[in-house]
């Protein structure tokens, strides 16, 4: 069995050693572009900011090692230029001496990855514009920061161009954003970045939402960037995170079918439409594991699942991809922002008919120091309860639960299920309801009809005249401090004997800081003879959306 | 309806709420002998060192709260003396008047708790002789601290006697543990303790294993312990953390089924053998969710789960209880200690067939800065793969990857399932290769047959004649730095070319440093016509079985 791997980052370097465990008597050639296989893609913008400060660190294996342990034919500074499926040959170019010659195969993995875009604007081949892809882009930026730099502008506010700013702050520099969106981070809905907007804001980070790139020009002190509004930044270095598209030209030449946003075709074993050629990772189209339909999710974990199994498959193991969720996570300074599943966005954008609850629970009980609030948002399907996506934001305890809801949505467990986590608690740790089981409890009652429930989104969305009497039952103090506007203060504790109070022919949307008590008041409410419903994660919740513009008040 | 609940801390205090939420009429009685509902029993500990500061902290929610709130009638300082079942009447004591009256019910909710075990030994009841269940315990410890304590003894090496121990050694208390079984923390797995004995010993506690105290006696200085090998212990503070026995006299004297180590039994909708009667919390056996056998575990969160559950049935909901996993953690130091479902000794103990994996990960990429190591120990069914039980023992993350696993366990997931989750990823929070992935890799070869293995348990108990040939595949400088009695040394680079220099007619056990290269030289060998088996979790693993005398070498 003779294989040939194009790629030697994640999912080629995982492919190719799970080929060598597979097989001592493979021979397997691993091809690659640049000098280095295997590297730390994640931890680059992280030795920019020198919070990684050994460029060694950043090589998890050296083609030494996988020639020695694995027993790998590893050829860097090699492209693969052209692949004969007829004759199964592939000609690789020596980028050294750019001699050519010809490879035989017996199967072919496709391993490529993705390239960052670097859109056709004026101006954007000109020194100072990077993109941050490998380690030799990470030494380019790393030697022009070491210049120093007073001015970046970071274009693009998904999680490379986030992580890549939160690096340039720690080194000093004043940093603008430039995102064509109306909201940072992307991926999340819109409300759940409040948070994240906030803290750019406290670091000095001026973001420009709405907003793109319009040209380059070079001047005296580095460059100039022109925005489409006209707006002109002046930078000494400008990094580009607006996207990757797929490294498709030597699938498309060679007839290998691709997807409309150019992935790799690829069934569930990882085959594209050549049974002798196998592809992985940033490369290809995915199932999208939720909605059960084509994506591209460019993801370091499941590229190296993606690896295996494809080395699986061609030792006689029918191992299966299962599709993609879309799990990732951002650190920006002291938050992090999770997701796993479809996004709320993303369910309306295909019709998917879903419900979204809100909590703002600590990480741990709130009387052992130090707890950290996070706000989890989470969508599930309204008839079954089965969980559809969640998001995350906040201080420590984001990253545990959004992998227990990936968990969940690996398992299609519903939100009933989430109720009866037993997860580990000690007051260092958890909660005896962790934040895992009160965001169960209260989707549970939302669909068992106790916690009739009210979006924010919606009732921002509605008319002042035709919107519910807004009751707010927190304490007189809180109710002072800020309150939806054109709410009325009843406290929770005092609501039962001030019934009479409140109208009997109107909705009432009632809300607290949090939920908790404005389920309680609900509850009251509806057992006493009115309509009323809880307005989903409270005050909080109304602060995430009206801080990103979705209200009118 | 009416409903009486006994007891008003952590599920008799969620039984109340749930059941006003669930209806505004229904009269509710919560009876609590203490004159505290619903403080915080975890928080305890931490009161006494002091990292808790304020006790305020430690209520919950005051009657007050939930006299208004939830229109609770609270009777706090109130002992319910006996049930009359075919009247539905409690007898209630009024501890402060001692006056006594009747009060009807129509569904009744136990949940008195557990006791701590005071054995009845000599001395048991001097002065300095504590045990921690509740707000007025801690304020007498406080009080002894407070004067000064130089040297204390804490009996039962348990999650709470282990808290205790680090709160006093927080505060400069020389403290000696004394503990009947051979390893500390005995619900989980011997050798995973080994990081924790080693811990304590870092921190100048005394461990007593195998020990007992068999009589206390007063002197000048306070209290001497004296032990069963006549060992005797200067201490002004004595603390007992050796169990708890169910509450269960007032079942007991109403004729209720009890089981037979004295948990009241009910059904999977948290009736007892009365229809009118509930039980919930540490009183009640419960159904280990694993084992499918009754079990007494008493844990909070299943406690105020179990709560709302019998709320629910009383309204005509047909909530039911799935069972107790056993999830729990433990924070000693720097050091976390967790579990899920079944140990080890669990299923040797009932004979349940299953295979055991270790690995030894870091929580987050090695690449990054201030990643920390955890020894993960899972068990497994040998033909499903279905994960059984999980324990973790290490610095940060432990949590979040023994949460995981406690939710794959209730989700019925396989090993398989471990290999496929898509965890969140950047460099601060995990690896591409999550150590939820690792440990399903190890588990999924094994099974698949890849990855022979054998466990460093079994390799120690076999004779050294019949051992089979020890290969340890880590460089020169690690064997040098240490190394299993009898290996010889081949590092796994040079194996291939070095075949020659082992037996063909000898089983094989070949080891690194965690398991990895181990596998990898188990599969060079027997592609190779070797017999190779590779020592689960390698060299680490050993250490942790060897510290803790499982070894005789």
């Amino acid at each position: 069995m003779k294989i040939v791997i194009v790629g030697g980052v994640a999912g080629g370097a995982s492919a190719a050693t799970r080929a060598r465990r597979l097989s001592e008597d493979a021979q397997i050639v691993l091809v690659e572009r640049g000098p280095d296989v295997s590297f730390a893609n994640c931890g680059l913008p992280y030795y920019i900011g020198g919070e990684i400060d050994d460029r060694n660190k950043l090589v998890v294996v050296t083609p030494k090692i996988l020639e020695t342990r694995f027993k790998l034919d590893v050829r860097t500074r090699s492209s693969v230029e052209a692949i004969d499926r007829s004759t199964k040959i592939v000609r690789i170019r020596d980028l050294e001496s750019g001699s050519e010659y010809d490879e035989s195969y017996d199967k072919l993995i496709l391993a490529p990855g993705a390239a960052p875009l670097r859109p056709p604007i004026p101006g954007i081949d000109l020194p100072g514009i990077f993109t941050l892809r490998n380690l030799q882009d990470v030494d380019r930026i790393k030697t022009v920061v070491d210049q120093g730099v007073k001015q970046a502008v970071v274009v693009g506010a998904g999680f490379i161009g986030l992580e890549i700013v939160e690096n340039l702050v720690q080194l000093g520099v004043s940093t603008t954003i430039v995102e064509l969106q109306d909201q940072v981070l992307p991926p999340l809905d819109k409300e759940m970045t409040t948070p994240l907007a906030e803290k750019l804001a406290e670091k000095g980070v001026s973001l420009l939402l709405g907003e793109a790139a319009d040209g380059f020009e070079q001047t005296e002190d580095g460059l100039v960037v022109r925005l489409k509004s006209g707006q002109e930044l002046p930078a000494q270095l400008v990094a580009l995170g607006i996207g990757v598209r797929p490294e498709n030209k030597l699938a498309v030449d060679a007839g290998l079918q691709v997807g409309p946003r150019g992935g790799i075709q690829v069934n569930d074993h990882l085959r594209t439409s050549d049974p002798d050629i196998y592809a992985v990772g940033d490369a290809i189209e995915v199932n999208d594991f939720v909605l059960g339909v084509p994506t591209q999710i460019p993801l370091a974990g499941p590229a190296n699942r993606q690896g295996r199994i494809a080395a699986e498959n061609i030792f006689g193991r029918s191992s299966k991809y299962r599709g993609t969720q879309g799990t990732a996570i951002l650190g920006l300074f002291d938050l992090t922002a999770a997701m796993t599943g479809a996004s709320e966005k993303l369910l309306k954008g295909r019709d998917v008919p879903h419900q979204v609850v809100y909590v703002h629970p600590s990480n741990h009980a709130g009387y052992y120091p130090g707890a950290e609030q996070m706000t989890l948002k989470m969508l599930f399907d309204p008839e079954s309860g089965k969980v559809l996506g969640a998001q995350g934001v906040g201080g420590a305890g984001v990253d545990k639960r959004i992998d227990i809801l990936a968990v969940a949505i690996q398992a299609g467990m519903t939100v009933f299920d989430l109720e009866e986590m037993e997860l580990a608690y000690a007051p260092q740790f958890g909660s005896a309801k962790d934040p895992i089981n009160m965001v169960g409890f209260v989707a549970a009652g939302l669909l068992q009809g106790d916690h009739p429930q009210i979006d924010v989104a919606k009732l921002l969305d509605t008319s002042s005249d035709d919107r519910p009497f807004l009751l707010d039952v927190r304490t007189s103090a809180e109710f002072a401090a800020g309150h939806i506007p054109d709410a009325v203060n009843i406290p929770v504790d005092s609501l039962r004997s001030r019934l009479a109070e409140l109208p009997s022919d109107r909705e009432l949307a009632v809300y607290c800081e949090v939920g908790q008590r404005g389920y309680l008041g609900t509850r009251i409410l509806n057992q006493s003879g009115f309509t009323a419903m809880n307005v989903s994660g409270g005050y909080m919740t109304y602060l995430l959306h009206a801080a990103v513009g979705e209200s009118e008040t």
